[in-house]
């Protein structure tokens, strides 16, 4: 059996997380047309459920799953917003739900994992000890884990967005989305691809985390350089499934730099007054900088997600 | 002739402003709904035209002058969000605007009007300083003053917000604004009475500028005694033709500390992740505060702006 969704499986997530998930707005601005000589149509995710798009892949994985596995419980490790969502979703389900957090986690976001009634596991901050602890819960209780994009259910609930963003915007010409694990990008281009196999659909990276970018040029996954971007949602590399999805489907990637993606930042706070993390962007970016030319265009740029630790804001 | 505008006004407001205002969108929250007991609507008037609900009246009265008393251009003084209403608002009509601002008026203020194309004129930081300065303008060219709230038809304009709220959720219990010289306050009496004269609406203050509150009390206009407060669009005392409007509709004035409003102002920002700036959070704070008791009720609540200096947050 492939491990790649397809699009039956996306609008199978949209029905299974509908009692659920926020149909987010979509939001438009003079000022980034003018800016941009394109019309931009923003799917703001930033409004979603724990405020990111994330939501929806960890909905859809947590809801399917047959009650006598998720009684057992669910497992992720994860200190951005895929913890936030995992918690949520399996409160709704009425799962009890461990989150492995590394011990320097940001406390705002343990206590808004805590909130959502999750346990905390906390370990050290390597990718090796995340994952053992993790696999100790598993091996326990039974419990599953939830990947945050490397997993065919998350990947069709993050293609509901695009499904969303289409049916709101037929006629779009382009769509932009981050690649961080890349597990939007390959819902993305499911979901946009089986609409219209015309449209075209670019990912866009920090210069700091362009392991994508760097993969489709190799041939092979490449890993992220440096942790020190400012998009911290998208300083991971891509999994075995979302890598082939990107390889097969995606019209290419570009990258942008840090002052950009906080310029613009910036610019949709002020001129579109909706709150934005800096993963959020880079896909805005893109635009701004003349990384594609899209005068003339209709062009979907999902906004991510919106959480920001309001004390410490990169200007 | 009553300087009061009627429902009719309101309603051909509506119709003028079409063209050039957004149909604002109705929010909600379920983290605010719960801290409350209530159901809240926001009326998000930060994501209008210059980012407040301002745009409204200052586009209705402009919009509404015969076109020979507009070629004598367009005058006002303020420092604050009805500067920029104007500016744009004469610019869409084609007509030259003159802002008297203070000289100590916020750099990116003065900016922001300038980028609409209107000219600035500065003055010292006293009423009696701008009035005079208007005045010059006026005698010299015959201009047009728009005042900033006591003006029916900047009224009528205003009172479009209600408008849209009731027409998207008809059946609210009590709609909720800030006061500071009324303007908003006023528009919202006459078009919610006018719809449904069952409908509770009450005004909010701070503290610091509950000038309103004290209004009500004496029977007469009281001045703002203080310039502090964090709700820098509230400092404001009411007019002759707002008082009037407030006194004979107004179901009752309550008062909100300042912490309250920074908190809420937060709140917002983190729960509903749109920039809001404090002004707007006042009539928020009520609710969470307990000073109305709106559980199991439907309750607006006109988010009036968002206009907000990132470089200098109050927390």
């Amino acid at each position: 059996m492939s491990l790649i969704p397809n699009f039956d499986a996306i609008n199978q997530a949209a029905e299974r997380i509908k009692p659920f998930a926020h149909r987010t707005p979509v939001l438009t601005s003079a000022w980034f047309n003018r800016e941009t000589g394109g019309e931009i149509f923003f799917k703001c995710e930033n409004f979603q459920k724990v405020g990111a798009f994330k939501f929806r892949g960890a909905c859809n994985a947590i809801m399917k799953l047959p009650k006598r596995e998720g009684e057992k419980g669910i497992v992720t490790h994860s200190s951005g917003n895929h913890a936030q969502a995992v918690a949520l979703a399996s409160k709704l389900a009425g799962y009890k739900a461990t989150i492995v957090m590394p011990e320097n986690a940001p406390k705002v976001k343990v206590n808004a994992v805590r909130g959502y009634g999750a346990d905390i596991v906390f370990c050290e901050s390597t990718i090796e000890s995340r994952e053992e602890s993790a696999e100790k819960i598993i091996l326990k209780t039974g419990a599953t884990f939830i990947h945050p994009y490397n997993h065919p259910d998350v990947i069709a609930g993050q293609g509901t967005c695009a499904l969303e963003l289409l049916a709101e915007v037929p006629d779009l010409d382009v769509i932009l989305a981050p690649v961080g694990g890349g597990g939007l990008m390959s819902g993305t281009l499911i979901a946009a691809k089986s609409i219209n196999p015309n449209i075209k659909v670019f990912g866009v990276e920090p210069e700091f985390a362009d392991d994508a970018w760097r993969s489709l040029n190799s041939g092979r996954i490449e890993q992220v350089l440096r942790t020190d971007s400012i998009a911290d949602g998208l300083r991971t590399s891509l999994g075995s499934i979302t890598f082939e999805i990107i390889q097969k489907h995606i019209d290419g990637i570009v990258t942008v730099s840090e002052s950009s993606i906080i310029r613009d930042m910036r610019n949709i706070w002020e001129r579109m007054k909706i709150i934005i993390e800096p993963s959020c962007s880079v896909p805005v970016s893109a635009l701004i900088d003349g990384k594609l030319d899209v005068r003339g265009k209709k062009i979907g740029v999902i906004l991510t997600g919106g959480n920001v630790d309001l004390d410490h804001l990169p200007w």
